[in-house]
């Protein structure tokens, strides 16, 4: 394929930036467009080796690079590949992307680089799209689950699945070509048992995106209480905390309603619902509908209340929350102890923990009991459940790929049950096996492709 | 020196990131904290290779990374060095510096791969500076003079410099080896010549700062002109030209007073002077004053007009501005021409051209003949005369060296005419030799040095 270029490394200034070409032409355009003046040819370098050369723009000298050399098909994309490391100012990563497209390459679409190794078969489609989330991962979790995706463990999950639908199609196909022998290949009983164990197995991927979803965009996590509870200045100290750890992951992707904070590599996303529930004499109104719907989304709900209400009125608010939030992990968090004398921080406490044993009190003033506040979350939010999941799916097109293929499979389960002809069942099982080889890329329209790699960042 | 570590790419996320190590030790650092299940040890891997190495953290692999090997003294600081280029995800940029660090690799401080380049003898500290300058460089002649000094040609013209003050300084200590038997090594008007030609050097290269600021700094350009006459429109027009070009480079340093913009390669910095002058009638308020500060700062004034103002009062205003920019290039430019018609602008401009030939007519709102200004920016901007200087002194700390060099030069002079005797002549020669090393960091105190490197961004 004709050459592509981009800055690979992240936009901006820096020490060094990283330029990417690749093709079957890039050796040639680069020696051409870029070190005209070079003795040795890209040609002539050894692969997996760096050149010191420098990049002349007219009479006058660009930069002085280092320029690694990749060859067909031992390269990320298959291709002839050449990266040049040249000082990050952006006038130089400019300049020299400029000299590349004045010398025949294009630039790169988002994902392109990605792309081509997928199209030259490097990488199945479950893995292009790993890299894209592991570049994307903030948290151990998330970077777990998209290593091991990239590394090719949900392809072979995906690939043993196809093997069984296979299976069971040919048998059922068999059976259709020797229909008027009244040979049965395919025993009934046999085919009911396999298409329950495929059934298990999709849905066991299907229930495991939730947990997926959870560890790629952040354990959800309400904060719900009024709003002279505190909540906004809990929310602040969470996000601070994030901040001092991943200072530029979410600095412009926040916004008042929902933020993610990655706590102890583990992400969460708390969702606000600040300002809704002001009118405890309103109970019935939108507002609480709202909090309540919030509530819904949650895995985890904070219930923050003012220390310093009565307790008959604590208890009676929280039992009320909690009424909403059951299944979820509820955490009274007793706010403003900083307020309240020990005495009574310690009476409103074990009151309360007889009912919730999770309650907390802390000061988000002060920042007291705040560390043991994540401390909880982060133990209690990761009990959910992930070891019984050996693959973990957190694509939503993958989601609605074995969706469909649990609706295909559910139809052939109903078809056997019916006892209707071979060729219908055959019909519903090619269904299934094309929902999952769309997973990797077996089976994949041009548009779809386009759309996956379009999300990428520039350069990869 | 012991290892250091820092990531030499830009903040962020992209396809890829560059993790580069430093120090001796750094091949059995990142041997055993990243590589430590790779059969073939760093120390092994030939200099200047690739090597595809798999990071473990515990028992999961935490990124797949392409690793560079380069060997002292043969590498950018001149020490042991190894570059990962890993996933440009922020986890694994974290992760990855974590293991170096607990295995015992020390953060880089800002610029310290490059100083340590310098305290190695591979650059000396103007070309330590250039790097710098280099990264920061967004226009085409800031680039030329960063890469000029980068490549030595600073550090020969000062080493040219101090050759012949230590030639001068040395005849006269001859003479003072021999004073008592009266031989004449140092002819006095052989040295009047001699410092005289110093003197010019020096002095040329101090003139040369002007420039070099201007071109690291962007040429000055005053907008001055009524509110109402169009003066923010037409800046924030000249501005998002800039973000067209170099989208990333002043978003995050903008401010409403002065702001910089790339237009064809040159860096311009404009001065506003909005708000200011919007009563005629008090012409000598302190505001107008401040217009005419800052019209003494820029070498360009943009003179902004209503077109449809009666030409007399343009004139007039026109002329008064004028007055106030003698020696600045000044370009009257009449706004708002799609509010006139055709025969009025061609008219007023061409009164106005007869007393000012650089006047423009334009519009603002539709960007009528705004390329027309841009083009009569650059082509007259640019003539500020660089051609004289061969080296242009763009660092602050360079220029007060110089001028400091240039007084004690200056007392040599009047010492010389004054007669007075050879060691006094020695110690003021001695004071510039001092002042000119300090450039190129031959003398240069630890502080100095500090203060230099801190100014670099993290990871070169």
């Amino acid at each position: 394929m004709s050459a592509i270029c981009a800055i690979s490394t992240p936009p901006g200034r820096g020490g060094i930036s990283v330029i990417r070409v690749s093709g079957s032409d890039s050796f040639a355009i680069c020696d051409k467009a870029l070190f005209v003046e070079s003795e040795r040819k890209l040609s002539e370098q050894e692969p997996y080796t760096l050149s010191f050369r420098k990049i002349y723009k007219g009479a006058e000298i660009l930069d002085e690079v280092l320029v690694s050399v990749f060859r067909a098909p031992h390269s990320f994309t298959g291709e002839n590949t050449v990266e040049i490391s040249c000082h990050g100012s952006l006038y130089i990563q400019q300049e020299i992307l400029k000299l590349l497209l004045a010398g025949g390459c294009r630039m790169a679409k988002a994902g392109e680089f990605t792309q081509r190794a997928f199209l030259n078969g490097k990488i199945d489609l479950s893995q292009a799209e790993a890299i894209a989330d592991l570049i994307a991962s903030s948290s151990a979790a998330a970077h777990r689950l998209a290593m091991n995706q990239m590394r090719g463990g949900f392809r072979d999950k995906i690939n043993a699945l196809r093997t069984r639908l296979l299976d069971f199609v040919s048998m059922i196909e068999l059976e259709l070509d020797f229909a008027e022998e009244d040979v049965e290949f395919a025993d009934r009983n046999r085919l009911n048992i396999t298409i329950e164990e495929i059934s298990g197995e999709i849905n066991l991927l299907i229930d495991s995106f939730s947990a997926g979803n959870a560890i790629k965009n952040g354990i959800p996590v309400a904060i719900a209480g009024e709003t002279n509870a505190g909540k906004s200045t809990l929310l602040n100290l969470l996000l601070n905390e994030e901040r001092a750890i991943v200072s530029d992951v979410h600095g412009t992707t926040r916004d008042s309603i929902e933020d993610t904070v990655t706590l102890n590599g583990t992400l969460f996303r708390f969702i606000d619902t600040a300002g809704i529930r002001e009118t405890n004499d309103r109970v019935e109104t939108l507002g609480i509908e709202r909090t309540f719907r919030k509530i819904e989304q949650a895995a985890v709900v904070l219930c923050i209340e003012d220390i310093r209400k009565n307790i008959d009125e604590i208890e009676g608010s929280t039992l009320l929350m909690a009424s909403k939030a059951k299944g979820k992990i509820f955490v009274p968090v007793l706010n403003k102890m900083d307020l309240a004398d020990e005495n009574e921080v310690n009476k409103k406490l074990s009151v309360l923990k007889q009912v919730f044993p999770l309650t907390l009190a802390i000061s988000a003033k002060t920042q007291k009991g705040v560390e043991q506040l994540i401390e909880t979350l982060i133990l209690h939010a990761n009990t959910e459940d992930l070891n019984g999941y050996d693959v973990i799916v957190t694509n939503l097109r993958h989601y609605e790929a074995l969706n469909s293929a649990a609706a295909a499979v559910k139809r052939v389960k109903s078809g056997l049950s019916a006892g209707i002809s071979g060729d219908f069942l055959a019909q519903d099982m090619r269904d299934c096996i094309r929902d999952t080889g769309e997973i990797t890329g077996e089976i994949t329209s041009d548009e779809i492709l386009n759309h996956i790699f379009s999300q990428f960042c520039i350069g990869k």
